[in-house]
């Protein structure tokens, strides 16, 4: 009996890299090395923290699966069903230097000449320092990023479960964030209480079987992130533990790992009544998101949609508020390729997932931005997130 | 009058910036251009949240700096009082790609044929794609890592007092997480209840000034990552919601990110009474940590330090408990070089700040490590940390 699982099957993952073997195949390579954390999570679901200490995914043109790996890291990988080999090293950097070892893992694998990867040895990371790939062996580098890449943004249905049910406590955590925000309590204070209550019931109604997976967030949360009263005008702002007053605009968002897989979902609220200013860009704000979802009815490619909500800014003279993109896709990194920007001409296929966060910024009154996650589908897109989004569910009381 | 600063000054900015052109104009290089965001925030205290959206820090050789940065940075770029010049592109990827705002900017500051960086291009993050550095223009890279590493290494002493800054809410934060554990309770519970309250304790006492700037944390944290009982044999497991029991062995980490800085603070804790088995290797332990405090009043090296904490495992005939070496480097990033491992030659310089923490690990009891952080001095140490480390404060009541 199959038993219930919110998680990526080995079968999945098999499928992924025999994805990855037709690349290198088609390019020529006798192998390919992965350094990346996120890529070799979409490859073979090992997950680790990533130190100074080297790790890479390697796999040859046969599809033998092999891991490269610390001392530490040993029994971890051992017990990855999809992996045939474990080199390991002693310790970073020790001597001789841990990439001897994977020097010695390609030779056993018989990758050599033409090899493709992600870079031409471990990234300049936590003060790492070590030989390039091609110094390595006679080794000559084709870059495979664009490749990756492109398998990623096409989302399966077991991911697409997964940026549901991210979706789904993402959902309760921005819920129990505005619940929470009143006039003279402290952003730190909130948005604490209600990750942390967030957390708590997704963990529990998971049960043990729960795994985060994520080195950008512990658990759910909902935050403001500074973007508060006039500070939110900065769409990036960095998050200062301002108080709530009546009056100001906020911008809360919210977020949930599910196995590494990460949803977004931003709303625009109102401390009090919004005053004429503030409800003239919220109602362009929603027209703004509108004229997005409507765009995928007809869209063939990423820049189609960015242009239709261009086209709105300039036809309501709004271009002086305009400060980014209208989304970017999501799935096991918060934000990655492609992007609904008018410069990105991919094609949209069924299964990619975006966000649609076209914003207002205006420096005497704050951001507005209201974000949801979507699916593309044939004919159109269909919305993963499910919060309110009109303006009377957006005020909290004062 | 000077007011209290808790933060880097300007002057020491500028100080770092002369550092690092000293180095270009040794290497005969037309000016530097630095991608990545520990490093820009280490010249020049600028601090956003990467994507894939680039920004770069620029210097030529005559000292001038620029920021090259989004449209919706360029506002807090401006407001750098370190930055001379700031370029800007509308968006990524749009059309031209932001990389051409970057060759504008390179040529206006005159850096041009041999230009030191820390990557050929800004790094392949969040879906980024684009050209490199030395397809921009005749531009050759020189790798600028190593100085900038070197420069890194040695702490200055307003760094120290924003590490020790660290340390303190750190240790509440280990405090709050040693009271609240107790059998029958779950890991994340345990964790959220003591880092919400270390963190709402933290911005209060240091007031509306306060800020992380931390890519990793979001305020003070003390956490289990999953280190109970067995789970513990791996020092780099992930959380997972255990429930304590008594019997376990624990391994408690805190934290906390002032103005980008952290420490770190780790401890080993029981549930109730230790066993024999148990208690010989937490007193192996202990032993392992002196001996490491120790060497710092003879060691030349890093290497030094590691091997006289290798010889004692070696001599108690404890190799199979080894996992990893006794410590890493530690400030803007919570692992940096130099390390404490017996291949890193690094000479010992006053003002380096490292963690010690070698571990012993057994598969059928878990993890035995205590990390503290110590400054080099002249013929030896001083310990930054200051939580307990004897065993009878680290016994959890049962």
């Amino acid at each position: 009996m199959d038993t219930f699982q919110l998680k990526i099957s080995d079968a999945e993952y098999r499928q992924r890299c025999d994805g990855l073997l037709d690349q290198i195949t088609a390019a020529g390579c006798s192998g390919v090395v992965l350094f990346d954390r996120d890529y070799i999570i979409y490859y073979c679901g090992f997950a680790f923290i990533p130190t100074e200490r080297p790790i890479a995914f390697v796999m040859n043109s046969k599809g033998e699966r092999g891991l490269f790996v610390p001392r530490m890291e040993v029994e971890h990988a051992q017990s990855n069903a999809l992996i045939d080999a474990v080199a390991h090293y002693i310790e970073y950097p020790d001597d001789p230097h841990p990439m001897m070892a994977l020097k010695k893992l390609l030779a056993e694998m018989g990758i050599s000449g033409k090899v493709a990867a992600d870079g031409d040895g471990y990234p300049r990371i936590f003060g790492y320092r070590g030989p390039k790939l091609t110094e390595l062996g006679s080794i000559s580098v084709h870059d495979i990023h664009d490749g990756v890449e492109d398998q990623m943004m096409v989302k399966s249905p077991a991911e697409l479960a997964l940026l549901e049910e991210s979706c789904r406590w993402g959902n309760l955590a921005l819920r129990l964030l505005q619940r929470y925000t009143r006039v003279g309590l402290t952003e730190t204070e909130v948005e604490r209480r209600a990750s942390d209550e967030a957390t708590r019931a997704m963990v529990a109604a998971i049960g043990p079987i729960y795994r985060g997976l994520s080195m950008t967030t512990a658990g759910a949360y909902g935050i403001y992130r500074g973007q508060i009263g006039r500070s939110g005008s900065n769409p990036h702002v960095l998050a200062s533990n301002l108080t709530f007053q009546e009056g100001d605009v906020l911008v809360g968002e919210s977020t949930a790992p599910i196995w590494g897989y990460v949803s977004e979902l931003e709303r625009t609220m109102f401390m009090g009544r919004p005053s004429d200013a503030q409800k003239r860009l919220f109602d362009h704000m929603i027209a703004l998101q509108e004229t997005a979802f409507k765009a995928f009815e007809t869209a063939k490619t990423c820049s189609d949609v960015d242009k239709a909500v261009r086209a709105y800014f300039e036809k309501h003279d709004l271009t002086q508020h305009w400060r980014h993109h209208t989304g970017h896709a999501i799935g096991l990194r918060y934000h990655e390729g492609p992007f609904l920007d008018h410069g990105d001409h991919t094609p949209l296929k069924p299964g990619m997932v975006f966000t649609i966060e076209p914003g207002l910024y205006a420096p005497e009154l704050g951001g507005f931005r209201h974000s949801d996650m979507v699916v593309v589908q044939e004919g159109g897109c269909k919305m993963m997130t499910f919060y309110p989004r009109d303006l009377e569910n957006m005020i909290i009381p004062v």
